[in-house]
């Protein structure tokens, strides 16, 4: 039985969409008061694991699943050896540093040296300002990044933003992108070695439904 | 002003009754449609940062705010220089390793060396079996813990149990307590070197409240 890996919140639905047209109807996950975090697919030939986005190439990597759906953001963040095989194009997001509208900053070697920067994204923060050559100070959070630089604990953020309006609600703009995020297919290596055909034809029709969605928009 | 770290989520409401008792009126972050992070209270004296269980050590360290409430758990995870000034007594948990129902594991000791085990808190599962001098593989997740055990990705768990009610529907079973959590009143030390009193006579107002429950209960 295949089993995949998918991210509760916001990638869900749209991850839901892209393996029904590959043939594995996973739709049971996104009834409301679906409490179960094992799911079969109605055909029965596979299941879904409902995990939180940080876990998804967790059980990728230990194949527990053979596939997953997740944010190059997080990919980027956990560097788990997982085979990243499809760009599925939804979830669109960018690594940004922001600042709040008021500090005078326009890029982020603006930043003063050994200032703080709060994030989720710690590692990527730190690959970032290394490559800038701006030595800063990380401080870990784990939600509300934004409040940040509103109580002071940092002069600067490296968050995720997709519309803005998060950063706006709270006075704060968004001056450099670190890179762009989107949904990806990822695959247990070993799995996909071993693999008789299906997870390699899974692969392939969800690869051909993308590029139709590419071309049609 | 003084600023107080609020945990969201299970703590919140004894927290806000507890800082009521010693005259901090923050029942308005009670309120279901408030989505404001910074909340001041009614006597406008202080006001109450409304964060992730995880960041409430974070915010008292660096001393964007005094005092905070958070659970045990988190401060012996995170280990941040905070001051520990009082246990509130509610928020009671254990953190517990539990395995398969079916597994025949009695206690920790049980668990055959390497094999893998799941938790949030891979700090203190690291710590604990150190002690025991039982090699594992820690597998860092970031929520539904319960769920290793039945995907196979670990043999045993590490994580808190309240109710063990999430432990009961996934067919597993506490077989050894690590510590007892609860609810902390930390302090930034700073901050209270400083103190021209206002936080002293917080800390004791709640000290004598807890005792006084205690002593009814």
């Amino acid at each position: 039985m295949i089993t995949v890996a998918l991210a509760k919140g916001a990638l869900l639905k749209d991850s839901v969409t892209q393996f029904a047209a590959a043939g594995l109807d996973f739709s049971a996950v996104l009834v409301s008061n679906n409490r179960q975090l094992m799911v079969p697919s109605s055909c029965g030939r596979a299941r879904a694991l409902l995990v939180r986005n940080g876990d998804v190439p967790v059980y990728v990597a230990y194949g527990q699943a053979q596939l997953g759906v997740v944010g190059y953001d997080v990919l980027r963040e956990h560097q788990m050896p997982v085979a990243h095989l499809l760009d599925l194009g939804f979830g669109q997001c960018r690594m940004s540093v922001a600042v709040k509208e008021s500090s005078g900053y326009k890029r982020a070697s603006d930043l003063p040296p050994h200032c703080r920067v709060a994030s989720k994204f710690t590692r990527c923060a730190r690959e970032f300002f290394d490559a800038l050559d701006l030595p800063v100070e990380l401080v870990h959070l784990t939600g509300s990044v934004e409040l940040g630089p509103l109580t002071g604990i940092a002069e600067a953020i490296v968050d995720l933003v997709a519309s803005g309006r998060t950063l706006q609600e709270n006075g704060l703009v968004a001056v450099e992108d670190l890179f762009k995020s989107s949904a990806r297919l990822i695959g247990n290596p070993l799995s996909l070695r071993l693999d008789s055909g299906a997870l390699n034809s899974i692969t392939e029709e969800m690869r051909l439904n993308t590029k139709m969605v590419r071309e049609t928009v």
